[in-house]
């Protein structure tokens, strides 16, 4: 069985084909410019390598509803022209194989508890801290959806007292996103994050807000592994302190060795590494 | 079908008998002192009436998981006696039917999903906010489980500005149960909460943390319904002052009717009333 996989973000769509296994056999990677020049390049991709199911996973908000007349649209993106555009229609348009339709973040925590970090469980988080924070949760083995899909990214956190910067959200300030993005870490420091690397106060003050938020995912769905990725991520001194933050801000209020024991296996690096969103999508295709 | 009910709370296990309709035909209230006390009446009400399966939702935390050594305790509760209580195993011993076993609050979300305010719904919260915070949710029409058991009730909220109040958690002091929760209402003010009915300034700084962690709570799971109990929330001039909050801080964020439309009927009490937690047992025993 050979599946297709689209990882389709505001910046760039990649495009692979792969395995059941999770393997990669193909990929290619394709500008985010307007839909009809975009998904032109996808679909002249995918219509000479044939495939038995198609997986996407998307940013968002996208209606996951099948019961909705809008299913399968990007909805109500501030990004311009993608704003309300069908993007399964279009591809149903011109393939008539199974389509597996979820958000970016969702799909990759599926393909990291099919292939990657979260092997063999049946819960897991993924988060990805790059322009934006998104999160996507496996839980009781499936992905978590509801009124809509998550949108954790936007949780509310406490500012810390020496921390003036007042967020860069436009709807929430100073919510998780707003404090903790790559954009937030720019506009606090006046420097990009990578130019930051060997300034201790930037990552402490940004593991203090991504702690916060891994408490409240850790009280709230209780994931059995969570993992983390995106750009700012590469940083990885930031592992460390956000552990350490984490099990601070807890307590000892939840008594698990996850957390008291072994919270370095438990908070964690993608398994998948950058592929962790391109698998996300072959992982959609499979489950179909 | 003859259904056995549990729900085992800190100061009272309440028992019953019920239909797969989730009809209450019989109750009595024990109060909880030590196991051996308690548990000899509630076998005692049982042994005389004959049941095909029975559920038990409890205070917690408990041990769910199936695999473990000590599935069915009541673990690490400061509630002196029943620290490592083998609850479900003293059960077993005595009555043969199937039995099922699971929080006091994910038990009456069940509930409410079978029978109540969500009924019909494969996702809703339920919160009780009384002398703590618990919260149960069901999510793609399972229970919320994961590494352990929700503990939503302790998530990291903002301290109001002008509140002094430090918070009552133990572990965390203040969390959301640290300022809300009814002996935190208390400490505040040095009155009880009923007694202040009519002062407008405690119920607006109530309604501010409630209405943060059910933006969490909506932003992490995203619930279909969202059904708020307990003896704090009898004051029900609180649920207005809860909604309004809560559409504010998500300002306009997330784009459904639910809460741009209707959230009187999104943001409610519970549809069972004070059977909610009963009834919930009831649902996990119909389950099995």
């Amino acid at each position: 069985m050979r599946l297709g996989a689209i990882e389709a973000g505001g910046t760039k769509f990649v495009c692979g084909i792969g395995t059941e296994q999770g393997e990669v056999i193909e990929r290619i990677s394709i500008p985010t410019t307007t839909p009809e020049e975009t998904l032109e390049q996808v679909i002249g991709f995918f219509k000479t390598r044939e495939v038995d199911a198609l997986g996407v996973g998307s940013f968002g908000p996208v209606d996951l509803d099948h019961a909705s007349p809008t299913y399968g649209y990007i909805t109500s993106t501030p990004k311009r022209h993608w704003n309300s555009f069908n993007l399964v229609g279009e591809l149903k348009k011109r393939f008539s194989v199974p389509i597996g339709f979820d958000t970016d973040v969702n799909a990759a925590a599926l393909g990291e508890s099919v292939w990657g970090a979260a092997k063999g469980l049946d819960s897991c988080l993924y988060m990805t801290v790059g322009t934006g924070i998104g999160v996507g949760a496996v839980s009781e083995g499936k992905l978590v959806h509801g009124m809509l899909h998550p949108e954790m990214g936007h949780i509310l956190v406490r500012r810390h007292e020496e921390d003036p910067f007042r967020g860069s959200c436009p709807f929430h300030g100073d919510c998780l996103e707003g404090m903790a993005a790559g954009p937030a870490i720019e506009a606090r420091w006046g420097t990009k994050g990578v130019e930051l690397a060997g300034d201790s106060k930037v990552w402490e003050l940004e593991a203090y807000y991504l702690a916060q938020a891994l408490v409240n995912y850790i009280l709230i769905l209780s994931p059995k592994k969570i993992i983390i990725g995106g750009g700012v991520m590469k940083q990885e001194q930031l592992f460390p302190l956000v552990r350490e933050q984490t099990v601070k801000l807890l307590n000892g209020y939840i008594q698990h060795d996850n957390l008291l024991k072994t919270i370095d296996q438990y908070i964690v690096p993608p398994g998948l590494g950058d592929n962790a969103g391109l698998c996300g999508a072959l992982a959609l295709a499979k489950g179909l």
